[in-house]
């Protein structure tokens, strides 16, 4: 198995140089994603492993980052669970038909739905044509569950607060049906090659820190039990690192966004959690950029296991050179 | 002068009870507003003291709050720097000619617009007929800039960031005069006879660390040497808890939003804050919310300056009925 700064930083060996990728680094604002996309509707790009394939590893070639991540969306394996996701070009995914207890099917229909077997299929063949790292990926239950509630975001997650905590014994159950397809689909996603999971869980930094301790930590647990010890996890969150240090879960990477120094809150957390991120990305559109990176560079340099990352998704109107310019500057760091 | 809990715990005073507001508590949520508000307009409310007064105190008749904080709101003081501001029901309110250099008047024009005239009439009535604390507020410079810049919610604060990094000495010359403004607007309330000020900086939980070092708190620092020493002053922000801690400015109060355990942060801040807050608004609308309000206060026990407050501003379909029962069970504690 082939092995680079990415893949040695996430299992703490020694590396020569920091390893660099960005959220959301495969999509649109890359120049050839339009070609390679070629008209074709999310939905059916993601029936096609070639293209899963080649839109994945787009920003290794255009960027030069250390790992590719497979280009997916987290709602997608709703739909195994009887859940109909639309994907627009110009506004969110939305679940179209709402969680009811009637429409909840579970995961026993997981093989009834055919993305996750071309997004296996394209890992596969990823490590087998180029030996690069793969980053495969799931939503976290409780995010999933607000998309499942809402058909909009629910911007304070006042549904969710409000099904989770008066709706206890139901929301126990399908949160429990919901790490059970997380952990499914991250296995397909190992058993296919994958060199690490990261877990996004993009809405739990709404949550107070004792309920993330009763309404999510324990279903994160359930997964890194089921899939722990394959390949290194990472957990992401955003605006949660005033709790997160709290969190019981043994993922191997916490990813943070640009709300703390590194240097401070490594004082506050388990020995057991690597960093990653901290590179705010709206500043990749304004004329700090490389600065910015060299900050985040010397403020993570007492740290023993750091991968160089945005604290959230790369903007759309982001200029893909700049992205390389970070790459090389990082490296070269 | 009248003292209370309210005021006796900004002090660092003795008193009985934990004091109790709520940001937002006055406005459409209450059972009197429509009557008192009595079809007017906004800006036609902002025009009379009497309104103003009757809203405000609203919440302490109907939920019993240990302060009333002045009806108002953040974006009206810019019509004074030439900003035509539109304030509709449904929708938050927006500066129709957005910022550019040519329509930046400064605050010269300060006694042209009429509304803080009404205002400190109202707070100086209301002084005089309850003999309660009043606080008074305004928004932080930056907050400010960020509305000024765009005509709907720079979400990811990207515009303004480019600005301020991209145009810093344009940046800081507007922020001068905004900070000028903040100053002499949070003066007229002062004069009028307002307990206390708090200053809104909604959007500061969207900096980093060094973005709020050296884009925000010399602002801050500039309005508290023009008005600090005459009253307390709270400096209310959210999602900042992660660096917060490192302001210089020397506020009296930091208002804290739930993503925290008070007990926790407290031993990272300077002994010289207070604090307030730390109530998540959305479970209010839960049946959580005496035992949350519980578990704060709690959590609260060992700060020798504490005062209960929503994390955030009050949700729109709050039931004011819980909000008494939060107010009488946090005094009955």
């Amino acid at each position: 198995m082939m092995q680079n700064n990415f893949t040695k930083a996430l299992r703490g060996e020694d590396h020569e140089s920091i390893p660099v990728w960005f959220m959301r680094q495969a999509g649109r604002y890359l120049p050839g994603y339009s070609r390679i996309r070629n008209g074709l509707s999310f939905k059916e790009m993601m029936s096609s492993p070639a293209v899963i394939e080649e839109i994945t590893y787009e920003p290794v070639k255009e960027i030069g980052v250390d790992a590719a991540i497979i280009f997916s969306d987290i709602l997608l394996p709703l739909e195994a669970m009887g859940f109909d996701v639309e994907f627009t070009d110009n506004a969110g995914p939305k679940v179209k038909n709402n969680y009811s207890r009637s429409n909840f099917k579970g995961i026993h229909e997981f093989e009834e739905i055919s993305y996750p077997y071309p997004t296996e299929k394209a890992i596969s063949d990823l490590k087998e044509k180029y030996n690069f790292p793969v980053i495969g990926f799931s939503g976290a239950p409780l995010t999933l569950l607000s998309y499942l509630l809402m058909d909009f975001p629910d911007r304070d997650m006042m549904v969710t607060k409000s099904f989770m905590i008066d709706h206890e014994d139901e929301f126990k159950s399908i949160m429990g049906l919901l790490s059970e397809m997380v952990s499914a689909y991250c296995k397909i996603q190992i058993r296919a090659g994958v060199d690490a999971i990261q877990i996004f869980d993009s809405w739990s930094g709404y949550l107070s820190p004792y309920e993330f301790e009763r309404y999510e930590d324990p279903y994160l647990s359930e997964i890194t039990s089921e899939i722990g010890g394959s390949v290194p996890l990472i957990y992401f969150s955003t605006q949660s690192s005033s709790f997160i240090g709290e969190m019981k879960t043994p993922f191997d990477f916490l990813s943070l966004d640009w709300r703390v120094r590194l240097s401070k809150i490594i004082q506050t957390l388990p020995d057991r959690f690597g960093l990653q991120g901290n590179l705010d990305p709206s500043i990749i559109n304004t004329s700090r950029y490389l600065e910015e990176a060299k900050s985040i560079v010397e403020d993570a340099a007492g740290l023993e296991r750091y991968i160089f990352n945005t604290g959230h998704g790369i903007l759309p109107q982001t200029n893909p050179k700049r992205l390389r310019e970070i790459v090389d500057y990082v490296h070269g760091l």
